[in-house]
């Protein structure tokens, strides 16, 4: 397996042109976030991501994390390289300092988080959910319970956990069967809950978990569901560890991917009921798991690009070492597998397609930041209206892609990549989970479709556009011929995806079964036109500093650049006539065979 | 797991109605292929395989193939269905009486394998490799070779292996290493060959492998390559077993998939030498291997379809028997996943690749049969150059889409998908070596695009689609409404298809780089549009039984039909616009960046 190295160069390039970071460092609080901190946090969080994180990955995936006399065992040099992380702060980067973080905003931390995936998709599972955690203990908790947990989940001297899904209740949450009963100003926790990512790890001595339970004789559905703080070692009113609560790993999964990450089954109360604390109000449990939903979805994306940018560098150095064949116009033997076009072809293909996914994260975690820190409510709102349309976009968008990236990865290595040892067969297996947790991608389209397109009209969704189609018509008019034609395939997506907003606007209210039906497409047609919206932009600026590209970026990084966003709208914008066909001017076929048609 | 059951209903529909069965059996030797043959054939083929070869497909994953005391120990299971197989003559179905064959139809043995394929992946790869070796043996070896080897090839007691790559020879068969030296009328091989399927078994006595050598002093390159019959097990004049030859399985690979299929690295010649047979003329072993290629591309295609029929099969049941989450449209909870709108969506595209699929497989393989058999020179003569245009498209198209369907099959379970004990992921790591082996899909589409397209002028290809075009038209003018969008939809893809062969002649001679830069998009275009054509033709032939089909072939079974070609209309023939755009308007981007830029 191929060392990882982050693309620090790129990160900046995105977070600069992109992702409006100059303008983020302006805001209230952002102060700090200038180009020389920028750079010091990524080369350093690159150096523990390169030196410590990535080079477990493969070794992670072969031993995986087992169960051993009821205690999780991750694999060898997990927990030296999380206590590393902890000792480093990287936990605390992107949390306010109120509650002890650094305060730096989400599109630098979506950049550091996308290294720590690159470099090891299941070991940077852990900090992922203890964001989680800390996000709702947060947002819902009392002072009491803030100043309890936070601290330490903030440090990550703590992890966190989510546990929503039982045997019966995974994407349908209101089907829990989880049961609090009242134990004076506290609960007890009774029922089994899967999929329970970390649910146990030999890093730390306490494990906070958030749990979805129904308190007793409370209404069904998910009206009836409440949100629990049930720790793994009970904390004494002095900060201290009491006793272990009545919880414990089950078991773990034998999963496709992810080996090093332990996807736990929890017992929770199979004794006297395992202590937990109401967060936020009763019954209001799924509001409150909302409330880490946006920032859960965006770093689920963010997986799904890391995992890629993996599978590319990989795919990469393969492609430049491995010699075979023969230099289909110089018939030169023995040449690097590079020089074959459709080696080539798959490169570019995976380097288009990881570049348009970090635009994509990064711009919507930079849109999180104006979301709360501008000082004008109407900036704020306009950038809360995007982030609503795009999260389900990030999170389906570039989890598909993912797998697609690191699926060409295999291909670029042949036989070998077939080969467990070379590695690339892992990041297809890692990237695989991406699209499924944390809500499908099917449930991502329909949340566009029904709560971003259809509630509020189309109103977001139209603003959003046009402003893309504006960007498009900017961008086509560069004297950069590479430069004007992506911006003419935006201009056509843009106009393609504006069709199939009217179409489903026009189609959803009267049959919501036919503008479900057609949601992922739709879904794509949306990904496809703003990734390539952003790689226009990209290529613009990348055409606009001439070569004489700050922060090293050179003339033939930016020619690159330029080049690569060309591919994408040759390649991939390409299709949007054929989405837009596909959702307007079909047939009722998806739902027209009876189920015993099938 | 889910049980595999032959789709015997939609095989017979396809081999009368678009491989033309019918006119195959009336072809001299296929006079036995009628109604009642192909019906019992086809029932007992799948009862063996639903009943004995699938129970073993997961279990065979678990406990693959592993080496013990320098021999191969098969799953438990494989050796008994094995020998089953062997008793019930399917291993001799598609050969020649005079062989001891059975003689029938390539395409109806071309249903027979994708079960085989669909039961279990690993399994089915066993005779599929013997099959090679009994065409090399056939078509190349002297008449005693014939008389020493084939018979037992042919009845399945022993098996067949092909020998070709070595560690720096992949896709480059011509820098083997691997060397013959002349011993009297024999030859000493030595050297060491890697991913040698089914390279030892404990199936039966005797394995006879194929092997590519270069004879001491002969030339470079892919011109000095010799075949050589290299049997595990020295056969005597009077054919009993003789000594062990210098061969060995060294160790096996650790795959992504197809665990129970053995892959062997082979070492040849380590003590006194193998002792080999020369096949065919000396320096002339790429010939010989190219006249079993067709066959075997074809059968790498077969079991790109077949696994993903297993996959389709394995997500319908879960889809109609897990419950979760209420029906978008009227509210009613806990309904099978199978109404909500997006997994039918997924049913939908599973269902219509796969049967796209099997049409082009099972179309291809009636090519062959009248190519090889109809007594009109031209008619062969026509057979066998859409034969020689399709083998590429059918290897390299139905095992990107069966990889693509057993994709959606994982996303259709959720989180059970990437359970490895629900069975889905399996099929999504088997169906992953399928672009890769037997020449991986990029040599497919340069095949596609030099030996086929460029060679000829473009007048194979030019046929072949004015052909589809005419189809298209006449499919256009149906009465029912879903049959007549099916051809305008495809008339619209074979013109792009045109547009898009003729920018590929325009291309080719001028600049082969960026010609072979585009040939896999444009291989997909032509498969989805082959496929497309052979869907529509199936669909109108639906709607003309009027749901009166013969064969159990009833209305809502025939309704479905025309549906499924419909939707893949939609959704897959809706692409060829976008794909000629990629092909045709793009810029020249693959090749523009320096390997130093990537």
């Amino acid at each position: 397996m191929t060392d990882y190295r982050a693309p620090v160069q790129d990160m900046r390039f995105v977070l600069d042109h992109v992702a409006g970071l100059p303008g983020i460092a302006a805001l209230p609080g952002y102060e700090e976030a200038t180009g020389d901190l920028v750079d010091a946090v990524l080369d350093e969080a690159g150096r523990l991501a390169g030196e410590v994180i990535g080079p477990l990955n493969r070794r992670g995936d072969e031993e995986g994390s087992v169960l051993e006399n009821g205690v999780v065992r991750t694999p060898a040099g997990f927990r030296d390289a999380y206590l590393k992380f902890v000792e480093g702060g990287w936990n605390s980067v992107p949390f306010d300092p109120e509650i002890g973080g650094q305060g730096l905003p989400w599109a630098l931390s979506t950049a550091v988080s996308e290294m720590w995936g690159a470099a090891n998709t299941s070991w940077a599972l852990c900090p992922m959910l203890t964001v989680g955690a800390i996000e709702a203990i947060g947002a819902h908790g009392t002072a009491e319970q803030k100043a309890r947990y936070l601290p330490k989940l903030v440090t990550g001297e703590w992890t966190g956990t989510m546990n929503l899904t039982e045997p019966h209740a995974g994407s349908d949450v209101g089907a829990l069967r989880t049961k609090a009963v009242r134990d004076g100003d506290r609960f007890r926790i009774h029922g089994q809950k899967i999929f329970i990512t970390f649910g146990d790890q030999d890093y730390t001595e306490n494990v906070i978990h958030l749990v979805l339970a129904r308190i007793e004789g409370g209404p069904p559905g998910v009206k009836g569901i409440s949100l629990f703080l049930v720790p793994k070692v009970l904390v004494n009113d002095d900060g201290s560890l009491g006793p272990r609560n009545d919880l414990r790993p089950v078991s773990l999964e034998h999963k496709l991917g992810i080996h090093g990450s332990p996807t736990c089954v929890m017992a929770y109360g199979e004794n006297d009921g395992a202590v937990g604390y109401l967060i936020g109000e009763e019954n209001n449990g799924m509001a409150c798991m909302f409330t880490m939903m946006n920032n859960a979805r965006l770093n689920v994306g963010v997986a799904g690009l890391a995992t890629a940018e993996r599978a590319w560098q990989q795919a990469r150095a393969f492609a430049m070492e491995r010699t075979q064949g023969r230099d289909i116009a110089t018939g030169e033997p023995n040449v690097p597998i590079v020089r074959h076009p459709d080696v080539r072809r798959m490169l570019m293909d995976m380097k288009a397609k990881t570049e348009g996914m970090r635009a994509l994260c990064y711009y919507t975690a930079g849109r999180m930041d104006v979301a709360k820190r501008h000082p004008d409510a109407e900036v704020r709102a306009a950038a809360q209206s995007d982030l609503d349309l795009l999260i389900p976009v990030v999170k389906a968008w570039c989890t598909d892609t993912g797998c697609d990236v690191a699926f060409t990865g295999v291909q670029v290595h042949g036989g070998m990549g077939f080969i467990e040892e070379t590695g690339a067969a892992q990041h297809m297996r890692d990237a695989r989970i991406h699209p499924i947790y944390e809500g499908t991608n099917g449930i991502q389209a329909n949340d566009l479709m029904g709560r971003k397109i259809l509630r509020d009209g189309g109103e977001s969704a139209r603003a959003f556009i046009a402003g893309m189609a504006a960007d498009a018509a900017a961008v086509a008019g560069s004297d950069n011929p590479d430069v004007a034609a992506t911006g003419t395939a935006l201009a056509a997506s843009a106009r393609a995806l504006e069709q199939a907003t009217e179409w489903m606007l026009a189609t959803g209210p009267a049959d919501i079964c036919k503008a479900s039906a057609h949601a992922v497409p739709y879904l794509t047609l949306f990904g496809n036109t703003a990734a390539g919206w952003l790689m226009g932009k990209a290529a613009a600026a990348a055409a606009a500093q001439g070569g004489n590209g700050a922060n090293g970026a050179g003339a033939a990084w930016c020619a690159a650049k330029i080049k690569t966003a060309r591919f994408y709208a040759d390649h991939i914008l390409s299709r949007s006539g054929g989405l837009l066909a596909s959702i307007a001017d079909s047939g009722d076929t998806v739902m027209a065979l009876a189920e015993d048609q099938f």
